[in-house]
């Protein structure tokens, strides 16, 4: 607890007056509000203060402790190796958790991957693996330990006792319009992450139309928050800054990701997820300590997808959790959407543009996601991509087939799916999806995956 | 009522944006901030998101209508004659209220004037004229206007049904730290003055160490504001910008500024006090259309106080609102306070500054102030200036003194005097009070009162 106590007008007043606010004086408000004392209106003033004078690297640091220690904090030392985990700040198609997990856990590299549901137009890890019949997210804290133990990975759901000044926090600020503030995403991010338990983290934070930050410059600045309050609470944090101008992959719903989440984990993913999968899976087992520079992890992230250990650590914990493997196996076993209908292009051409955002939506009217947290998904809902950006196409020809077992929503789906896709002769040349590295040294801008390579310190 | 309804978090972004609400939209907060719907939360994330992006003119105007109209709005139209009131944003020893009111009402220019009480180092016209024994401002609607018709000016307090919104609103402001913006403290004083059924209003808008308005600057932000805010609303409203870097006059307290007042009466008040008295009277005076020009107002505001009918317009105000006259005629018959203390110079020089603040403060550790809204108020408390700014004295003579019944509050007064005054042998010059005159035709610079004169429209 913070050992003063202070005025809440005067800390709200000295953050609207752009001054840099004490530990002890966040850890005041985070706590006075937690605890009921603060009210809502002053720590919404506050929040909107904090939206226009920003919080320095120290604030959110504070801020991330406070909401930290508001809950409850894994101790996982007594599972052996360094813990790594991944967070992404969220993008449409994005199921890299599914693939990179079972590759870094099958070099006994412990992924203890804690994940949330999805809202809007995103998807959530939780809801993809629930696609998976029988599998549950849903476990006691005993049963997390015994899996990552013996499976070294374990993917569960957020409990109550994780950061619940976070969540106080976050339920304001979406209804404050202070959600989007870099340092408050930080500290929401990082809060959560470091009540893990976790030894070193890699996060991949997106930038582009289909992004929460929108700009590269935005990006940057969240990963450097980020990596900095990492580093400030003593665990290895690397950021990659990646592309999400249309969505990750072609599939997009929650068993199609698992679809092709098996697919690649086998050996056929699609080239952007595995761009991404292999720079984030490579640097979580460098992290771990299994090799000694990131090619080196890259090299290990490619070959465990080759060999098949990847995919047989998937199949491990999806027992593990309750899954059936069968459906992962042989995909036709799997109870697929009644209705299915194909999105045909307008026009010939070249496909300069898909928005992410666009398709997240038209997927969600579908069935895939949730407008409001009390809608039930339906797993087999989603969007199927027949090209990306870049392909050249005739008019007529199938661009997506859409899944939903709800007829009513195929016209609306398609509509905004009509928005979504631009046909031109606009050359978008090649997307890179890896940018830039950010790490305690700074930004690294990556020209292709050969000079990827840093200073990353190994953990002793 | 707003026809329209609106999402809540979705205003707050578009003014957290720099974008312009509509008035429908501005409408549409207050509505439902007042009808319990919108909650505090939200509110107080709007009022920061306004004071760092501002509200426009329009916006300001809107703020002002939505509060107005959230309560009881005087309809005076059946009294005769142009109502003209006036509004002072606050300092230190300012009374003068009671001097201009009975001069402008003594042309037969009728002063509804509704009052406040003092909170902090400013006091209340209200608790000044309490201070008169028997003086009520507690009337019903129909006293009020009945004093009115016969006597053509009228002191109350503002009751709980005159724009309940602001009142709400300055709550939470005041506990948010968003109460220093300056179109949200215009629309909560013209909310108030345009309640009272006023045709014209003159408002003394004051910079410098003991005002609100710290600058000059924003003093004229804050009267342009106020001016546009009056015109939009079709009331003649003209403001001026006057100095508050010392005390105004020699007698701060409740009743010492009572006694200064009748003595401003009858010909005997203090050259600044009557300086801002007579150019706020004479423009009231031209407004309510009983002269010319502003010169010719002021002219007839000396007169009235020359031959006596102002004091004698006080005296039959004060027996309508059953205050006792015996002891306004006759100082001594006062019952003053039982303590008594000199406070002396410790060097000799020029007194360079007088902080006016300090005086304030030093008047309410006497008693004469509240420190929370429960505090009883001494009447008879408070301190008299021996000396004010650009005097030469001399070592162990007395600068002010004080009077309290509260023996225990003196050496706290003392030191705090001590702090307000500054002896030094800088020439500070005269001190021009009123420096500028703002009206819907922009800023007038006032170099003295020869050039006071203006495009005040008559009222037709």
């Amino acid at each position: 607890m913070a050992s003063e106590s202070y005025n809440a007008v005067s800390l709200i007043r000295k953050k609207r007056d752009g001054e840099v606010l004490t530990t002890d004086e966040i850890s005041f408000l985070v706590e006075q509000y937690t605890a009921d004392v603060l009210p809502d209106y002053q720590m919404s003033a506050f929040l909107m203060a904090a939206y226009f004078n920003t919080l320095n690297s120290e604030e959110a640091s504070a801020l991330t402790h406070a909401m930290l220690h508001s809950g409850r904090v894994l101790d996982l030392s007594d599972i052996p190796g360094k813990k790594v985990d991944k967070h992404s700040t969220g993008g449409v198609g994005d199921k890299l958790s599914l693939i990179l997990a079972p590759i870094v856990a099958s070099y006994d590299v412990p992924v203890p991957m804690i994940s949330g549901r999805g809202l809007g137009h995103t998807g959530g890890t939780l809801d993809k693996m629930e696609s998976i019949p029988g599998f549950t997210v849903d476990i006691s804290l005993e049963r997390y330990r015994k899996i990552l133990s013996r499976c070294k990975m374990v993917m569960a759901g957020q409990t109550e006792d994780i950061a619940p000044a976070d969540k106080r926090l976050y339920a304001l600020r979406d209804v404050t319009a202070t959600v989007e503030s870099i340092p408050l995403i930080a500290g929401s991010i990082m809060s959560k992450k470091l009540a893990e338990g976790i030894d070193a983290l890699v996060l991949d934070v997106k930038f582009g139309s289909g992004a929460f930050m929108k700009t590269h410059d935005d990006a940057q600045k969240l990963a450097e928050t980020l990596v900095a309050i990492g580093e400030d609470f003593g665990k290895e944090t690397v950021a990659y800054l990646t592309n999400m101008n249309q969505p990750l992959g072609y599939k997009v719903g929650n068993w199609l990701e698992v679809e092709e989440s098996m697919e690649a984990l086998q050996g056929d993913g699609p080239e952007d997820v595995m761009e991404v999968t292999h720079t984030l899976a490579g640097t979580m087992i460098t992290l771990g300590g299994k090799a000694e520079t990131v090619e080196e992890g890259i090299e290990k992230s490619k070959e465990a997808v080759q060999n098949g250990q990847a995919f047989e650590k998937w199949l491990q914990l999806t027992k593990e959790q309750g899954g059936d493997i069968e459906v992962l196996k042989d995909f036709d076993k799997y109870s697929t959407a009644e209705h299915r209908f194909e999105f045909k292009a307008a026009e010939s051409g070249t496909i300069s543009d898909i928005d992410a955002y666009s398709v997240g939506m038209s997927s969600l009217e579908l069935g895939a996601g949730r407008k409001t947290k009390d809608d039930v998904i339906d797993p087999a809902a989603g969007i199927t991509l027949k090209h990306k950006v870049g392909d050249k196409i005739k008019k007529g020809e199938t661009l997506a087939v859409g899944f939903t077992n709800k007829k009513k929503t195929i016209e609306t789906a398609k509509d905004i799916l009509d928005a979504a896709f631009v046909i031109d002769d606009t050359d978008v040349g090649q997307q890179q999806m890896v940018t830039h590295r950010v790490d305690k040294d700074g930004i690294h801008k990556i020209s292709n995956n050969s000079d990827i390579n840093c200073n990353i310190t190994k953990i002793t």
